[in-house]
C-alpha cells in the first residue's frame, strides 16, 4: 500500500481534539483494536492492527488485523466466513487504540475456539488458595434496559 | 508484591481451556485491559496492566493499570474520584487480554478529557481527499433491544 490515509502523530492537542486521524503505533508498529458486535454491543475480541491492516480496514469496510503469532496480515473471516463488516470505527483520546462496531458474517462467531466471543472465562480469586481461577462464564445477562429497568 | 496470584503460561490447551489464570504478558510485561461500564455495557477505555497492577486489581476489586506514558502504577480514580470498582473480570482465549466490567465512582466519567469514555470520535474515509477524518460522535444510539426491536 503506497499511501496511507492517515497522518503521523502531531502535538497532544491535535491528537486529542483534532480532526485528523493520526494513529499512535507502538514500537512494534501496532495499535490495539477492540471489536464489538454492532447488534448487541458485546465485546467480541481484542486484536492488533498495523498501518496496512488499518488502511485496508478503512478502505474495504472489513476488519483486517495483524496476527502477532503468525506475523502476517489477517483478513478476519477469510477462511471461516466470520467476516467482520465495519459499521463504525472509533479512536480513543490518545489515538493508540481503535474500536470497531462490526456485523459478523458466517455463523456469527468470532473466537477460534468456536465460541461467539473470546472473553468466555471469568477470573476471580479463590479465597482458600489465594490463586486466581477461571470459570467458563454463563452467557451475559440480558441488558437491564431491555426489561425496562 | 511478593507472590503473584497467577501462574506462568502453560501449553496452549491449558491457556485456552484450563482453569488456571496464566496471563500472557507481552515483552513489556503488559496485558491489554478493556474496561466496560457494568451498567450499560459501553466500552469506556483501553489501558494496560502489568503483573502487579493485575494482582492489585484482583486483590482490591478496583482497577489498577500500568501507565505506559508515566511509567508507573496507576490506581484509576485515585485523584479524580473516578474509581473503577470491578464487578467482573474476564480473560480472552489466549490470555493476553482482560476485560473488566466496572462500576465507576465520582462523576461517573472515565476519560482525562472530561468525557464519559475515551472513544468519542468516529473515524471515516473522506471520499474527496481519500484521508481518514475524525468527527466527534453523537452519543451512542440506544440499544435497539430497549425499544423492543
Amino acid at each position: 500500500m503506497s499511501t496511507l490515509p492517515f497522518a503521523a502523530p502531531g502535538a497532544r492537542a491535535e491528537v486529542e481534539e483534532g480532526a485528523a486521524f493520526m494513529p499512535r503505533f507502538d514500537r512494534d508498529g501496532l495499535v490495539a483494536c477492540i471489536a464489538v458486535d454492532a447488534g448487541d454491543g458485546r465485546v467480541l475480541m481484542l486484536a492488533h492492527m498495523n498501518a496496512e491492516s488499518l488502511a485496508r480496514t478503512l478502505e474495504t469496510g472489513e476488519a483486517w488485523y495483524w496476527s502477532r503469532s503468525r506475523g502476517e496480515l489477517w483478513h478476519k473471516g477469510a477462511t471461516s466466513g466470520q467476516i467482520q463488516r465495519v459499521i463504525e470505527m472509533r479512536v480513543d483520546c490518545d489515538q493508540d487504540a481503535v474500536l470497531i462496531r462490526v456485523s459478523v458474517g458466517g455463523d456469527g462467531g468470532c473466537c477460534h475456539t468456536g465460541r461467539r466471543d473470546c472473553f468466555y472465562r471469568s477470573v476471580s480469586l479463590d479465597p482458600a488458595s489465594g490463586r486466581a481461577v477461571l470459570r467458563v462464564a454463563a452467557e451475559r445477562q440480558p441488558d437491564p434496559r431491555a426489561a425496562g429497568a
